[in-house]
This record gives C-alpha cells, sequence and structure tokens, in this order.
C-alpha cells in the first residue's frame, strides 16, 4: 500500500484500517516513509482527527514499534506517573519515593524540558553525579533495590514516537488529542504497568490552557490506557500559577528534599497537596488502599516517618548521585547566583499569574531550554514568594529570580514583572489545585 | 517568522498574509524550509483552501522564484494554450503553427506525461532530431524566426514550483484548485504572456473528471490570469474518450500533420474542431479578431492555404527536427510494430469509454510513465475506431494496438476491451465536445 494513498484517506475524513496504521507505523520506523509523507500525514490526522479505534490501533503500533520492559519476576504492583508538563512541577520526586515507600515499583521514563516547561531528568541532573542514562539492566536491578528507578527513554522504547515527535514540534502538529495520546501511552504502556495516574495540568503554564481541553485529553489517555489493560486515571491539576514555590533544577529538587524532610513552607503548600493526591490515587489503582482518605492517609504516614526520604536517599545512592542532600538540601543551592526581587507597583490582589511566561523566562537564562539543543544551567531559577489570590502592597516582592549577572536580570525582569496582575478587589473564584479526577 | 507558525495559522484555517506566503515560498526557494515541513504546510493548505488573495500571493510568490522570460523587443502579440491534461490531446501542435501563421507568437513551454496523460516534449521528441532542450536565446530566437518555440521548463522557471510538484505527488496534496492554479499559473505567466487560453477537460481521462470542479478550476485559472494582466479564457473539453483517432507520441504528430494538411477522416474530427475553438479563442484574446464566427473562419483559412503546416515546418527545422515528416508524415510511423485489434463480443452502442484506461495502458507498453524516470517508446500507441456513440457489430474492431510483441498485448488486451461499455439502445445523451466557455 502506498503512503500516498493512506495518506489521501486520512485527508478525506476516512477512518484507516488497523492494516494501514501499521503500515505507517511501520515506514516511519524502517525509513521507508519520507518524512514529507508522514508529516503530510500527521496534519491530516492532526486536522481530521482520529476515531477511538484508530487511536488505539496507532497507539499499539508505536508501541510496538520498539521493545517492553519485562517485570514478570517482579511480584509486586507496577506503577507510574505521568504529567502532560508544567512549570515548576516536580512532584514525580515526591511521588516515587512515597509509592515505593508504600510498597510500589515505580519504573518510571522521563522526558526532559522544553520551552516554558521542565523535564524530570533535567531535574534530577541537577544532583550532582544522578546517572539518568540507566540500561535496561541497571533500570531493572535499580528499581529493584529501592522501588523505582528514573531513566530517559531509551532508542528502543517507541522508536516511532521519537520520529513523530521531532517532526510534530517542527510542523505545527504537536497540538492533538489523538496524536499526543499515542505519544505518551506508546512509551508508558511500554513500561509494563499495573497503573498509571495521569498529572493533566490545564492554565496559562499548560500546555492545554483551556479546561475543556484538558478534560478531553484526560478522558482520551485514561480510555486508552485501560483498553491496554492497565488501570489509567487522571487528575485534572491547575496550571495557572507556577506550582508550589520554586521554578528552575536545583531549587525543585531542593523544595522536594525540603517536603521529604517534612520542613514546608506556606508556598511550597501546593507542591506537597498534588503530590498526595496523586500517590494516594495510585496506591488505589495498585489495590494497596481502598479508600482517598485511607489512602491519603497511608501517603502521609510515609512521608511523617522518614520512609520516603528514605527511598529516595537509596536510589540517588543506586543512580550515582550525591545522596547528602538528603541530609543537607542547602548544598543544591549555588552560593555564587544573585537574587533579584520583583517587586509591584501596585496595591490589591494577584489576579492572574503568567506562569508560561515565568517557565519561559527562566528558561531563557539557561533554567531549560528555548531550543532542544540548549545546554541547562541547573541553579538558575525563580521563587514565587506571592500567590494567586495573595493580598499585596506597592513595594512588596512577588518573587525572586536566581540568576548569574544583571544582563540576565535585565533580559526576563519586564517579563517577569508583567506575568503578574494585581486587581484593586479580592477575586471573586477560589484558586482550585486540584480541578477534576477523571 | 518560523514554520511552525506559519503552518499553524493555515492549519487552523486562518487566511495567512502575503508576508507569510513570500516567507513560505523563499523558504521552500533557498531550502531554509524542510521538505517535512513544505509538505505540512501543503496538506493544510489542500485540507483548508486558500482564499482568492492568498492564491494570488502564491502565485505572484512561485513567479518570483524564478526568472520571467523577457519578450520586450518583440511587437505581436504574446499568447499560449494550457491544458490540463488528457489522453491523445495533441492541439498544441496545431494550434501552435496556426497561430503563427495568424501573426501572434507563442512562446510555449511545455510538460511530459506522467501516468495515463500524455506531454507535449514527449510528443515532439517522437519527430528525429527535434530539440526540446532550448537556451533562453535559442527559445527567443525560434520564436522570432517561426512565431512559435517549444521546449521544456528550465530550472530558472519557477523554480518553487518544481519542488512543489515533486513534493505534492508524493504526500497526496496534488488535486487541490489552488495549489494546481498556482502551480499552471506560475508557469505561463513567466512567459511573459499577453492572453491565454485554458483547456481544462473533465471526464474519465482526465484530472478533474466531475464537470463541476472542472469548472472551478477553470474559474479559478481565469480570475489569476486576469488578476494578473493576462487576458485568460478557459474552455471546458470533454475527456470522455481519447480526443481525436491516436493515442501514443508519434502516433498522435501524424494525427497532427495530417490534419494540417488536410487529411482528416471521421476519427481526427474531434481533434480539429477543439484546435480551431483553442485558436479561435486566442486571436480574439490577442485582439486580432472580434468574434467567433470571423476567428474560425480565419483560422480554417490558414488551415486550408496550408500556411499553418508551413509554419510546423519552419519551427520543426529551427528546432533541429527531421521536417519531411510534414511531406510525408507516414515517416512517423513504426514499420516494426504489430497491430492487434481490439474487437467487441457486444453488438450495440458505445455508452463509455474509459479514456484514463487506455491512456494508461499505452504508458505501460512505454506509450508514457508510469514513473518518472521511465523510458519513452515514442512508437507504441493505439487507435480509436469507434468513438462514443458509435454503433458496433459483434465482432467488429474497437481499436488497434500498435505494440512491440504480444507480450505487450498480453499485459494490456483485457484493461483496453474493458474500457467500452456497450449499451443495447442508443444513448440519449449528447456527446458534446465544448461544454462550456468561461
Amino acid at each position: 500500500m502506498k503512503p500516498q494513498e493512506i495518506i489521501a484517506k486520512k485527508r478525506d475524513g476516512e477512518i484507516l484500517s488497523r492494516q494501514e496504521i501499521n503500515a505507517f507505523i511501520r515506514g516511519v520506523t524502517d525509513e521507508t516513509w519520507a518524512d514529507y509523507q508522514t508529516s503530510a500525514l500527521l496534519m491530516a490526522m492532526f486536522m481530521s482527527g482520529l476515531a477511538q479505534e484508530e487511536q488505539n490501533a496507532l497507539t499499539e503500533a508505536m508501541l510496538n514499534s520498539g521493545e517492553r520492559l519485562n517485570f514478570s519476576e517482579i511480584d509486586v504492583p507496577l506503577a507510574d506517573k505521568h504529567s502532560t508538563g508544567g512549570v515548576g512541577d516536580k512532584t514525580s520526586l515526591i511521588i516515587a519515593p512515597i509509592a515505593a515507600a508504600c510498597g510500589i515499583f515505580v519504573p518510571m521514563i522521563s522526558g526532559r524540558g522544553l520551552g516554558h516547561t521542565g523535564g524530570t531528568l533535567d531535574k534530577l541532573e541537577a544532583i550532582r553525579g544522578y546517572n539518568v542514562n540507566l540500561s535496561t539492566e541497571e533500570f531493572k536491578e535499580t528499581l529493584k533495590t529501592c522501588g523505582f528507578a528514573m531513566s530517559g527513554q531509551t532508542a528502543k522504547i517507541a522508536p516511532a514516537d521519537k520520529k513523530l515527535y521531532a517532526l510534530r514540534d517542527a510542523t505545527a502538529t504537536v497540538e492533538s488529542i489523538p496524536l499526543i495520546v499515542a505519544s505518551i501511552m506508546s512509551k508508558k504502556l511500554a513500561e509494563g504497568l499495573d497503573a498509571l495516574v495521569l498529572d493533566v495540568k490545564t492554565g496559562s503554564g499548560a500546555f492545554m490552557q483551556n479546561l475543556d481541553n484538558a478534560k478531553n485529553l484526560a478522558a482520551a489517555l485514561c480510555q486508552t490506557g485501560n483498553a491496554f489493560g492497565v488501570k489509567t486515571e487522571a487528575v485534572i491539576s491547575d496550571m495557572n500559577q507556577p506550582l508550589g514555590k520554586f521554578v528552575g533544577n536545583a531549587l525543585e529538587v531542593f523544595e522536594c528534599v525540603k517536603i521529604l524532610r517534612g520542613e514546608i513552607d506556606k508556598q511550597m503548600h501546593q507542591t506537597l497537596e498534588l503530590s498526595i493526591e496523586l500517590a494516594a490515587r495510585m496506591l488505589i489503582l495498585c489495590g494497596v488502599e481502598k479508600t482517598v482518605q485511607s489512602s491519603k492517609f497511608k501517603v502521609q504516614s510515609v512521608l511523617d516517618s522518614g520512609a520516603a526520604l528514605e527511598k529516595f536517599r537509596q536510589n540517588i545512592e543506586c543512580q550515582s548521585g550525591a545522596a547528602e542532600i538528603c541530609d543537607n538540601p542547602e548544598t543544591l543551592l549555588d552560593k555564587n547566583l544573585i537574587e533579584v526581587e520583583i517587586k509591584t507597583e501596585k496595591t490589591g490582589f494577584i489576579a492572574e499569574i503568567d506562569a508560561g511566561a515565568i517557565g519561559e523566562s527562566i528558561s531563557r537564562i539557561g533554567g531549560g531550554r528555548i531550543k532542544v539543543e540548549d545546554k541547562i544551567d541547573f541553579a538558575v531559577g525563580y521563587e514565587c514568594v506571592k500567590k494567586l489570590g495573595d493580598r499585596v502592597k506597592s513595594g512588596e516582592t512577588l518573587g525572586v529570580i536566581f540568576c548569574r549577572n544583571k544582563t540576565q536580570t535585565h533580559l526576563i525582569y519586564k517579563k517577569l514583572a508583567n506575568a503578574y496582575k494585581i486587581d484593586d478587589g479580592k477575586p471573586s473564584g477560589k484558586f482550585e489545585l486540584i480541578k477534576e479526577i477523571i
């Protein structure tokens, strides 16, 4: 079957058969389809959409384009969490140790940050020595030893997704629910999970700014996960401001260790709340707990006892990182940075925060990547002093930039200051972190 | 402006600005756009369509991607004819000599055949020695000497079109009216014409099988031509059977010479009728004649006087071809071919002919190209003995294959025989050659 025939069918809004979708993904993987043919079909898929059966067939074909992890010798539940990406979103580093402390194994394959969003691998690499490039054997060994392992996607897992994702990024075909679902789920299904908790972000710093789109994406992800025999649940969470206190790789790890140590301040509370919600859902999906209440209680107990922190320490040691950060989180912080306060000229209440603008600003000074090939400066970042709904007075500090020099400050100061909308009156709505469970 | 931003805009059905379209075509020409980005935008254009202003901007950008012919020193009207392609469509070889004999210059840049359709350059190369690769200077010299010149598209004319066409062919984005219009008109406008007559084919052997699509294409082509200051008119002509008597390169040239010599038989009459119609329209557009009646009379007179044949002879000499075909057209025919008759088993009236199947059959035995790189056998072809509406008796000959051997016969006999639908009763409709003038 010629690529043109498959492309033409989708172009005309018809439903592709399983065979046609397999031919497409085989062609992408063995490179018998030219990139320009692949991108033409991706655009046709973007514009025509995919039916549920096409969605499942695409996910399966992408999953089968590579190898699956095999944990058949492990007899505890295997679960993972996946977030659609946000600013200051560091919950993986808290949830995985919690789950491990509760007897669940978490084989977490993560990605890197791009644009305004961060990536778990980048955060982990802010820990001196931490190795995110584990072989399949090392990955398995780490998982068995400490209950969770965190590594990058190898070339062997869903190779078709790697190719498609790079093309989608270059051809404006990223924001398509069926293509996003196939991309996420082909990788997650390769982990051989029993359960998967999804954190679908919505708001100014999220990929899906609109709540309805986020709900649709969450529903499609859950439908696909469950269709493939993985118990899947999605939490729709707020991304109308950076999550928690810090944005920036080392600063975010610092926040996680502080939370695991129980040394929590007000701004960190959101991070804790979301981590507990997601971890509790994971325990229930795995059958370890029955109710949300009991599950949250269990999660809180492994935090309080220090068991979760202990799991994190074990994991850092397994993955060759500097585990002393668990005892002295301050060692994560670079003393050579300068701190610049963003001050408000207005008095009132913080009504809106452009989380995307904050994420992008930090990326621009090296905290993330504008382009894929950019190098990361793990130390730089931002502290969110004031959060949505907070009352502020003229001259007060909204946040603090941690950067290398004044040039960096000038580059982003204005954008950061403009990221805040301050109203005279108290905002009428509530800023709920958890929007919905799907 | 990033390619992704332009692609996303069209993907979302927005109207691209002239600047954005220029950036696209510049990127295609200087190769700063990757092929996969170009094909993604082509698919978005295919699916979203283009507004009139986008259509014009695209045509202009593609025109400006290369050089234009400059005939400012020539003070007679310059005109051309373009056909959307069909089977047995050989009118260019008759119209150009007629127009030249009537005092119009025809700088005709033509293409090659692909699939079921033929191409003027291939037909011309069936004339021994005929050179279709003229330099710009040779082209101009030929035009001045004999009133018309026929050559292939150089790399310098509308290079963006070459690139886009190749991609469209590989990505199922050919059949888009705005993309077709930009492709045709960017090349034709580069010829520096005063007038352009379009022959938009419709029917079983045409690109636009459906009459409404053909009308829409014709209207869009005329609108664009006129917007660029070229007087443009379109004739919608029937392609529900091969045009005239022969299909196949040398056989078609033979038919043209016979017509120019006035040695016309019944099956050739369609070819003559369409040639006269198109040539007459050209004379009117150029202001040489006022009414269709007087114009057709003028055309007939240069055929009757032998002036058109003389122009053809001059042109063949100018382009290094064997001009003796004008005196002995039989020298075009290869005596080594075998002739195989397609016979009908039914008695009745010819109700339908699949012209596309006939064109494709002849291509398969070397008369055309299935793939771009295929070599042509100029001699092979097909004679249409019976035409639409003709009464046939069981055992009678419908057509004759001119081929090299029995293997070729076996390859295509059945397809050719099945190309005819014979009904018991006389077809009620008329088979009109000229459907409409737009």
